[in-house]
Order: C-alpha cells, then structure tokens, then sequence
C-alpha cells in the first residue's frame, strides 16, 4: 500500500476507530466499574449527542481515559510502527501511567463536561448565530456587516462548509444597500487556526485527487470574493491567525489586532504552498525578504512585527482592544458609503486582473501539492504528533 | 430646489452676499458709531483693496464684528433651518453676546490690519516671488529649482491657478540645463492644505458638470507633470499637509518633514476620494492595511508615522529641519546631473505607464464624486461648520 | 586627448606603470640602503610572487616607502595637475616626510609581509576554497549550498570572472537534487564591496565601447541568474555592502545581516545608475521617498535602517550572527524540499517576466553611462582620492 493510500486510511480510521472504540467499550467493559458509576454513564450518554464532532487528540484521550478507567493500567502489547491508529491508541493508554481507574473516571467525566456542560448540549457556540451558518455568526448593525468565526473548539478551523459560507455572506453583503463595511473577527482565544487539516482526513485514496480538484474550486472562490469586495474590509484579529486566515489579510483594507495575536502561516512544513494572493502581496506590502521568512521558512510573528510588515494596521492592548476597535469600526459605518465603495473599488482596480491571476496559480499549485508525497508525509506527521499528545 | 443646487447657492451667495453686507452696512449704518473713528473708517477703506479676498470664516467675522459696533447685541430673530446664509451671519453677531461696540470696533480694526497691513496693502506673503506666478514663489540656485507654496493667510491652499502654475514651472525645470533637482515647500506653518475648496464655490448650478470636467483637466495635468518629471524631485514638508498634497508624495524621490508635520487625506469624510496615483501608490509603499486607512478611513498621522509608513524618508526636529535639509538638497544639487536624470528616469520607468493609466481612473471618479449628493453635502456641511466659526 | 580617453590611460598607467617602477626601484636604487638589508631584499623577492596584484592605493604605498627607504625625504619638483600618475606618486612619496629611511624600510616590509606573509606565499585567502573558482568558496553540506566571497584583501569586490562563477555557481544548485537552499556569505570584514572599479582599468579608450558592452553582458546574465533561481535564496551580510551586492539583496528570500554591516549603493556619485533590478525592486519595497535616496543621492544606511525598509530581513549582533544564522539556515535546509522550490517559484511567478525586462532596461542605461563623461570623471576622481591616501 503506498504511504499515500496509507496515510487516507490512517486518518479516516484514526477518525472512525476511535469512535467506534468509544462506543465498543462503552457497552463491553463495564465489570471492574468504580466509584463515580451514574455520572460516568451520563457522560457516555453525552459523548453520543455532541453537536461537533471532537478532533482526533481529544478522542484519543476519551479512548485512553476510559480504557484507564474500566481496564486500569495499560497491559497490553505495544502495536507495530506502522499500524498507526492503534500505536497511537496504545500510546495514549499507556502514558496515563499508574493513573487510578477512579481518577481516570473523573478526569472522562471532566473532559465529556468540557465539551458538552455537566447538563447535556454543547454550549460552547455562543447564542445568536444566524441558524443558517455552521460555525459562524452573522450579523448587520448600523450598517457594518460582521462575520464572526464561530468554532471556538476547533480554534475557528473552517470546514470546507465555512469557506462556501463566508463567500455567499460577503456576497450577500456586497449587494446590500444597508452595508457600508464588512468586519471579519473571531470567537474566543483564536482569532482563526486555518484550513482544518481534518479536511484532509476520511478521503479514501481513490478520492485524493477528487478532493483536491474540489479544494480548488473552494478555495479559489474563497480568495475570489476578498479580491472583488467592493466594499471597505476590516479585520478584527482578537488572537493567533494561521494560515489562509493570515495569507487573505493582504486583501483588507484595515487590520487591528490585539497584542495577543500572532501570525503563522506554515506552509513549507506541512508541505504545502502560499494562498490568498499572499504571494504577490506579502512582498509587494514587506519586500522578499521579510515575505521569503513567512512563506517559505514557516517563521510565527508577533503582532507588533506583523505592524512593521504592513500586515497589520494598528496593534491593540487586549483589554482595550475591543472597545477601541468597536469604536474605529462604528465610525467608519458613520461615512459616506458611496464614496467608500468608490475609493475602495478605484484602490484595488489597479491590479485586480493580477490578483485573480495570482490566486489561479496558488490554486493550481495547491491540488499538486496536495496529492504530494511532501505534503501527505508532513500531514500524517500532523496527525501523529496530535495523536501522541 | 435640489440639495445640490442649493449648495452652490449657499456657496456663491455666502461668498457674494457677505461681501455686499459688509459694503452695504459702511455706507447705511453710522448713526450709532463710537470711539475709533478714523481708524474705522480707514479700516472699512482698506477691506476693498485687499490683494485677496478673505475667505468666508473671515468674512463672517468681519460681518459680526461691523454689526456689533455699529448696532450693538444682536436683537433680531434667527433665520430657518434651511437660510443658511442668513443663519450663518446671524450665528457670527450672537455669538459675539454682550462685547461692547467699541470693543468691536477695535477688533474689527485689528482684524482688517491682520490681513491689509495698518499702512494699506497686504504684506503676508514674503516678497521675491516670481511675478509671474500668484501664490508661489520660484527659485533656481545652484541648480535646485525651488516651488515654495507661497499663500500662507490660506494655509498654502491650492487654487485651480496653482494647479496650472506649478505644473508649468515643473515643466519648466525639467527643461532647463540649469536644473539637477527640484524642490517643493510651504510658507508659514502649514506645508499645504490641500485642495482649495472655495474652487467649489461660486458655482452656479447648472455649471457643476462643466467645473467637474474642468477640473478634471487642470488635475490630471497637475499629476501628469508628477509622474512625467525627469529628474529627482524632494518635498521639504515644513508643516501639516493634506489631501493632494500627501497624495502626490508617493511620486516624490524624498520626502523630509520636521516633527511638527502631519499627513492627512480625508477624502470619504468629503465625499470625495483618492488622487495623485495615491490609491495605488500608497497600498504600493504600505501595504492594503494601513493604505485604506488614509485613503478610506480619514485617518490623520504623524511625521514618525508617515515616516514608518515609507511616505517620509526621514523626520527632523523643527528647530533643524531647515539647516540640515538645505545641506542635503545642496549636496544633490552637486551630483552629475545625467545621473541623476537618467537613474531617476529608468526608477520611474517601469510603472510609468501604469501611473498614467492610475491617473486617469482617479480623475475619472472625481468628476463623478463631485457632482454625487455625497459630496455636495459633506461640503456644504464643511463651510457651515467654518461659519459658524 | 579627450578625458575619457585620458581616463583609461590614467587607469592602465597607474596599475602598470607603479608595478613596473617598483620593479625598477629594486634594481637601480640600492645605494643609500640602510639597516635591514636581508629582509628588504626579502621583501622585494615576495612582492613579484603575490597571487594577486595589489590595489593601486597600496601600490602607491610600496612606491612611496622604496622611495623614502633608499632616496630619502622627497625632494624632487611636484608634476603637472594633468600628470595623474606622477602626481600620485608624488603626493604619496612627499606625505611621508621626515620619516627616516630605517623606518621607511621597515614599514616596506611589514606591508610585504601583511599581503604575503613573512614566510612568503600569499596567505589571506582561507584553505578549502574550490579550486575552480578565483575568490570564491563555494561548498554543499546538508542541502545547504553555499557561495562565500573569497577576496577579504580587495573587500570581496567582484571581478568580471566572480560575476560569470556565481552565475554558473548558482546554475549549477538549481539542478543539483541535493541542494534545498543556496546561501551567499562574505570572508572577512566586508561582505562585498560590490564591482570591482579596477574592471574599469587597463582598458584601452579605443576599447571602451567594447568593455561596456561585454560588461553588459556579463551584468545582465549575472542577475537573470538571480531572478530565475528557483530555490530560496539566503544573504548572510556579514559586514558592509557596497553597489551591486545591495542592489540584488531585492532578490533573495531572507537577508540576515550583523549589527556591523552598512547598505551603500553609490551610484550617481560614481557617475552611474541603479542595477540588479533594484530601480523596480527597491521602490516597492520602501517606497519612493525612501528608494530614491538610496539609488540617486548615495545615501550609506545601517543595518537597522535596512532592516527599517525591507531590505534586510532580522538584525543580529555580530557575536551571535554566526551562530544564529548557522541554526537558522540548517533548519531552512531539512524543510520540504520541492514545497521549497514550488512555494519560491510562485513567489516569483507575477513579476518574473517584468524583472526581466527591468533588468534589461538597467544593463542598457549602464552600457551609455560607463561610456559617460561623468562615469569617467567620477572614476577617475575614485583613483585620483585613493592614490592621495
């Protein structure tokens, strides 16, 4: 089996087994049950009703916590290197150590708490969402449209669903006569941690060069609708940006960011490429040798050095941050909102032929490097890693 | 009547109306004067010999002050909403409340002598000026040709004449054997103020869309001579500077300010929007992010700022901007001048093309801006604030 | 004769005509020798065996202090302004003075010994240089390529020779599969004092014309190598850089430098014009205002200064640089290597055919400017100063 084909399987079943185990040992090993008996059941109950799926880190440490809690200490023999799935299994089990099944019990009813409340339903999505989006909430006040990254368990990951959604909202928002500009910020510590490499995941072999031919269509229509926005776009960057939420900020026509915030987009180390025109204008806005350190050589920067490469408009403390930046952006809905569209529309008309040609190439080049040795090596490598905790 | 027509009413009849007021109340309303007599009247004498007419602030004031010595307190009822000139002259004279007629007498003395001089003719602007040009005083020595902005009573504000001029002597400069580099500065505390509004007044309505049109010409032509000038050209930016006279800087080959000196282009606030290849210029030099700041989001900045942001070269303190700026623009002056002509000549080549066509699309929106409702009532908004002081 | 002419002849007679006086000294002056006769005949022998010919200031040197070892204090009548070389050595052999003829003795031969060593052969350059290139040092370890400028004697300038071995040196890593990132670096205190004036020497002026068309060519294939290496590409700027290695800086994907190293690109001081695509590259990179005094008014900048305007990449203080630089560099190499090459490649993609032409645009403007009587005054002012001392 090439390591491709193997590394398909390994996530689609890091991501399936896991589950599957969960739910086996659930019903199977209930004999040497201890203390905490009506609370350890109601987590299991739980686990099944989650609104999101949780990633594969945290399903490995349900897996480990509850084998501790109903097996005890890890007994058995360590797997092969290269049955993936159940080294990382066995790996998981074994570091809790000489971990009380009692502990164990608690710290499964803890972690279950953490992701759906001690009562039941996940609460960790904050209200007012509007219900046709998954993962973002959208909303429109005196004439600024803001879409807020709304996963704050996966760190504002978006899903394929939520690449297509921000595109149809910023549509919506281009046409809209009561919209003067257009916010983009996030949800909790993250300001947005990329493309969810779980996108990546459950793809059977015979599908990779599908799913990368799909990803293109995504992300091209992604980037397509920041180069014409024909209205001004603000970042609000409350926290780590990674990825395509970094490279796309090449498009905004004002970044602020609080102190807190840093600047990652790791694309040589998992094998990939740049996107979001970030080739183009990471050195047009810092020069190539400050782009080359960010895009090539996978270097994370602060807020304040994102400031000096033009990558940011102005850097907040945290505790004003919100407060000050909700005041910029109220002022700038006050404006007039023709001359806005104007300006911003004569700013970028200069080169907005170069643009889409720009993103074509990054895209073109992104289905190679997805269907890459480099790039399945470095995303198994991802996986691995995560599952080792 | 439409609101635009309405502006260009208030504009011609503030400017025109005011003017008649001041000379109708010398000659109908000497029955109640006091004290200053003679200087008075030498004072009213000399309002109509000023080499330049006040703008309408100055008017206004001129026109409460002849009220309030001639008539006293103000004591006749406050004009409608929509009598804005009426409004704005009644608003001068109350706001000047219980101040005794004699009082105002002297302050309108003062006031004339501030603008005429107490002997007669106005002496604001420094003498040496080419006679040939109004508002700006040209120089070539040593091979520096030099363009001070030379109307400090209006903050060197840019009448369409100056437009032409300075385009001329450019023109001019790059001809001539004489001259390895030019050189543009103010008079007085301001650098430029940038687009003389009162070239939006005066306008009869139904002229609005020929002075769009003609504005256009007098602007392209203005910027044309930027991007086309071939040899070095420096700012020595003396004090704050706004509007086409920041916007014109990306086309410069140094820039220095003192400390005092501060950037601003607030063109959506006006209804207007980018000029002097700045929409692509600045995002050029400082990246989307802090570009859409000045150019959509009114922002004023520092000298240390505009310096970060690569619209400076280089700040001094105030108290050696001169010195140490003469001794950098002499020492240019010194350098072979083919060299200089030709490096600066292939620099610009590359966008050359690209600027002219950047040049024309700016001007292009502006006819249309300032024909737009957005416009008219952000300048109408503009002199009603000034009048009322 | 014209200048230009005058020139050449000023160049070629200084190089020729101080080795062949220097050469006669040692045979026809030996009559009022002093002291230390054995190692001044020492001396004498090694300086015909130097594996490079010295600089025209040392030249100058040696001369003056034979002169005052075996002739004494200078005694004879000053040459004509227009006999360059005769008042060169003049100038040199009279600012000695008093100095005795032991001292000057002994001062020849510490100059000998500090060129060739005590011992004899020429010991300046380090070992383990390839020895297919003159001035250069060029190994691959660990994916890492590395091209070290090997001239510390002559400030690792670069000859026509070191222009066409960097261009076939870089050629040569774009193939080779072992080689994941090219690094330049400099040996000793300089990292590059950029052309080598003496390429300007020893021409005939019949010969001028074809000099500047060859070097044309060599100039422009040399930074079309630039441009189309695939790979990133990695300064270490170990000390100040003059001209052309500042000018191709714009090129590369990291520029690391010491807190010691200086950026100076002096061209229309020599008379010349910007090149290594630095009239596009620079301008983009800090703006107008900032590029044009670089490239037009000789401006010397600081390490933080480049750092400031995108030139250079990180700052480090010159204890650590080496090791900094080393880890930074070998973390470069173990990346990914092909999402290396795609990534740089697309970097490059949008402007690679517009650098070209750029890089055509300022080799042709040199062909006429090295041809220039500026050119020629400028660099016969450089000879004029360095042979004063």
């Amino acid at each position: 089996m090439s390591t491709l084909a193997k590394l398909f399987r390994f996530s689609a079943s890091l991501s399936r087994g896991v589950s599957a185990q969960v739910c086996r040992f659930h019903q199977g090993a209930v004999d040497r049950m201890p203390a905490h008996d009506a609370e350890f059941d109601s987590a299991k109950d739980r686990l099944g009703k989650l609104s999101e799926e949780p990633d594969n880190t945290v399903k490995l440490q349900i897996y480990a916590l509850f084998k501790q809690a109903t097996k005890g200490k890890c007994d058995v023999k360590k797997p092969g290197a290269l049955d993936f799935v159940g080294k990382a299994k066995w790996d998981a089990w074994n570091k809790l150590g000489d971990m009380s099944q009692d502990d164990a019990q608690k710290a499964y009813i803890d972690l279950v708490n953490s992701m759906a409340g001690p009562g039941g339903s996940d609460t960790s999505e904050p209200a007012g969402a509007d219900e046709r989006y998954q993962g973002l909430k959208i909303t429109t006040d005196k004439k600024v449209f803001r879409i807020q990254l709304n996963r704050p368990s996966k760190k504002n990951a978006l899903t394929w669903q939520m690449y297509n959604d921000i595109a149809a909202a910023l549509g919506d928002a281009a046409e809209d006569k009561n919209v003067s500009v257009a916010v983009i910020t996030g949800t909790g510590d993250y300001y947005c941690s990329g493309n969810d490499l779980s996108n990546f995941a459950n793809v059977k072999p015979e599908e990779i060069a599908q799913m990368a031919l799909n990803g293109k269509v995504v992300l091209s229509n992604f980037v397509k609708t920041f180069i014409d926005f024909p209205k001004p776009l603000i970042a609000l960057i409350n926290g780590p940006a990674v990825g395509i939420s970094v490279t796309v900020l090449g498009l905004f026509d004002a970044v602020y960011c609080t102190d807190k915030a840093t600047f990652h987009t790791p694309f040589s180390q998992l094998g990939q490429s740049p996107e979001g025109c970030s080739s183009y204008l990471f050195p047009k806005m810092m020069g190539n040798a400050k782009a080359g350190e960010l895009l090539l050589f996978n270097k994370k920067i602060t807020a304040q050095e994102a400031c000096e490469r033009n990558l940011v408009t102005q850097v907040f403390p945290e505790d004003v941050f919100q407060k000050e930046t909700e005041a910029l952006v109220s002022y700038y809905g006050s404006l007039p909102p023709q001359s806005l569209k104007y300006s911003k529309t004569l700013n970028r008309s200069a080169e907005r032929e170069l643009l889409h040609k720009v993103n074509e190439a990054e895209c073109d080049l992104l289905v190679e490097r997805w269907q890459s040795q480099e790039c399945i090596n470095a995303i198994m490598s991802f996986f691995s890693r995560k599952a080792n905790l």
